[in-house]
């Protein structure tokens, strides 16, 4: 049998593969929020059932927070192929604000949209419909009897939610899930028609912070002007972690942010990534971020400060003239080269403190620290894969940057010794994190031959 | 019949007083959440059936938010006394945080604590149990057969939520609500055993801000560098709201702004006023308002900038890095003297829309806007009052100032041509608008005695 005969079985069971899709995305596996945990457990459960059902071993496994799948199999060919760990994520992000939903987030369904046919529903790009790209190529290549590599699948249940379990699991299983390489489905194509490697990827640090002031909340009539507001305290804070140039001014934030070589400067340039398409889409037109950089190096390889939220006082209907006791910020940074969390936690945490009135306090709570990672693309699977990729696409795969965090991939290089290659069929316009979240049709399909002419090289 | 029979039935009287006090506080008459509308007009129409029980005219009045509770009555001693108007407010401020609550807001009890006895409930200050020490002295004075003044009635249900209906129901029923003189019981004691008759009021302005970015919620590794975010906007603005002295920066914030008097501010100084025990009862130690300026003159002779909320992005358990569409601030500004809160309104707005990036746009609503009020202590009415307070009191009655905004003064010299005496029995520690709140039993009483001492002399 053939590798055709694994892409006709794809393009025939694409109906039959939808609708797998669609009983995975009506499991509502928020990680972060306790309240969804039954519905994670229920999520792997559903996995493991489905990697049972292909012929290879699959169980769930316990952490302290949400459970872990892990799958053996492949190596049809004997010793003679490669060895690869595919890696995707099961949890979903939350899905407020609700009334910004035109459908029920966890009633997905197919729809027929200018833009082409979409699976929508939380999850369906982030990452669910990724993930199953992976697991429905692997089905096609079991049904066309094409051999496959030897696989192990790590499905994580905490990506969502900072993956606090995820480090001590490596560590503890890192002899069984050790590989040669790790295949990630969790990123973006390029372009319409054009694949991507991703070979850089930002690390992440959050921060949440209390400021609190007055021992309770207090009216401000009667308190207003001597008391001291943590809203205002908090407010003057965060409006220094930006210069008027777009620079973080956390000390130290700079060690380690490497500028950009002249040949990756001119790499991406050759990508004719269009700032002001990508910036208007979202209703925007100005880059906010470091002033002279491109949007690309904005988002591929420079550093960020963001307020992810801000909460404080009164926020209900009407108003109420309170003088809170406390107020919070979620802050995040997003890193690049050999920037070190740790050391601007630290940092950041000095800087906060510094900033305080005498009469307030500040509690810190550390929300995960990822480094970023930058793949090694000398490996000769890379170009096998990005190969393979062109083969399936119009236009000719590229090595790509990204701006979102995906620490799995730090942790396989620093705890399993080796590299990731980041292949993923999402799209800009997916509104993961979002409302509305979709995945496209093109991508789901195109995804699952993807992996099926990869999986066809590496075997 | 005499005083000291109204004051002798007064203290007979007490614990079915504080039953009937109890029974309007059950009622939740919330007015800033419309969910609790109907329990608004609950709390009115038992006031006019309490007001009819003791022989006066009462009636519901309706307006576009929740009702008025209009009343007449008294004159027994035919044309010769004065003709007042009460008022008081019948509606509570939320309770959030509810989880600091001892006891259910809605559930009230007389506690016995180691300061006294209290009753303990959302409202039982501000202003319900405040409200009905006049209409205790009232009910004793008809007991007793001792002659009333000639009383009108006014009970508002929104004072809470910006008392939005209240100028056009005083503008459409000014012949009938026209008095002499006011009064107003929603105001505090200046200290234990010392009453005050509050002749300065701050005023209040309340904006809403929205602050919009992207058109919609984003992921902030996909779009953090390049889209700006209204948090980290919103946050910059806002601290530029007070410079290094603590001084606003709105510009003609401070026209009209009077320099306090030798004289009042002698008055304010032989008061003992304990800055270090005001600020350490509420787990301060530095007066945070302008530099140079004393507690008092804070709160009652100088003008505030107060952030009451904010709000942007994800605010719930974990993380979520998301780059928000929008970020909100609730903001309110304390007037005194001749401030123009429609003038500071407008310069506000200006200066936050000179500040906005070119991608972000601003919505204002605006929550209230009333002038400061400064009364005329030379009507007789003052001193009769005063010297009322004085033979209830261990300590002489004074002239005191008020960092909380009454709107309702200023609408009665400006529509009702009359002047306000300003007299409560509350304390600074009634946590209202807080979790926990309680009057005491003895500012009930004291109060209900005071009342029916000023109410002789006016009939």
């Amino acid at each position: 049998m053939t590798l055709d005969a694994v892409l006709s079985h794809i393009d025939a069971e694409l109906p039959n593969a939808t609708d797998r899709l669609l009983r995975l995305l009506r499991i509502p596996s928020i990680s972060t929020d306790p309240a969804y945990a039954e519905a994670c457990e229920t999520a792997a459960d559903w996995l493991v059932e489905d990697l049972r059902s292909l012929g290879f071993e699959a169980e769930k496994r316990a952490t302290p927070g949400r459970p872990m799948v892990v799958g053996h199999g492949g190596g049809d060919n004997g010793t003679g192929g490669r060895h690869v760990l595919f890696y995707g994520h099961y949890d979903v992000q939350p899905v407020d604000p609700l009334n910004l939903w035109h459908r029920e987030p966890f009633d997905p369904e197919v729809q027929d949209t200018p833009d082409g046919r979409v699976i929508r529903g939380r999850g369906a790009s982030d990452d669910k419909g990724q993930l199953m790209t992976f697991v429905e190529a692997c089905r096609a290549m079991k049904a066309a009897g094409v051999p496959l590599p030897r696989i192990t699948f790590l499905f994580e249940g905490e990506e969502e939610s900072g993956s606090p379990s995820l480090v001590p699991f490596l560590e503890a299983n890192a002899e069984e899930l050790k590989a040669d390489v790790a295949l990630i489905c969790d990123t973006s194509l390029f372009a319409e028609d054009t694949p991507g490697i991703t070979t850089m990827l930002r690390g992440l640090l959050g921060e949440e912070i209390t400021i609190r002031g007055p021992e309770r909340d207090l009216h401000s009539g009667f308190y207003g002007g001597p008391a001291i507001n943590p809203i205002r305290v908090l407010s003057k804070i965060l409006a220094t972690l930006h210069d008027d140039t777009g620079r973080i001014t956390v000390p130290g934030f700079y060690d380690g942010v490497p500028e950009l070589t002249d040949e990756l400067r001119d790499q991406w340039q050759a990508l004719g990534f269009d700032d002001a398409a990508f910036l208007g889409a979202v209703g925007l037109s100005q880059a906010a971020g470091e002033e002279g950089r491109s949007v690309l190096e904005q988002i591929w390889s420079r550093p960020t400060a963001e307020i992810n939220g801000i909460w404080g006082g009164y926020t209900g209907a009407g108003f109420k003239t309170v003088l809170p006791a406390e107020a919070h910020a979620k802050v995040s940074f997003r890193l690049v080269g050999t920037q070190d969390p740790h050391a601007i936690r630290d940092s950041f945490r000095k800087m906060v403190e510094a900033q305080l009135p005498e009469d307030c306090s500040v509690e810190f709570h550390g929300h995960g620290a990822s480094q970023a990672s930058v793949m090694n693309i000398s490996d000769p699977a890379f170009e096998a894969a990005r190969e393979a990729l062109s083969d399936e696409w119009p236009n000719e795969a590229a090595y790509i940057g990204a701006g979102g965090s995906i620490p799995i991939a730090g942790y396989f290089k620093s705890i399993l010794g080796m590299d990731s290659m980041l292949i993923g069929f999402g799209r800009d316009g997916d509104q993961i994190h979002s409302p509305n979240e979709k995945y496209d049709m093109k991508s789901f399909h195109k995804g699952t031959r993807s992996w099926a002419r990869i999986l066809d090289r590496l075997a």
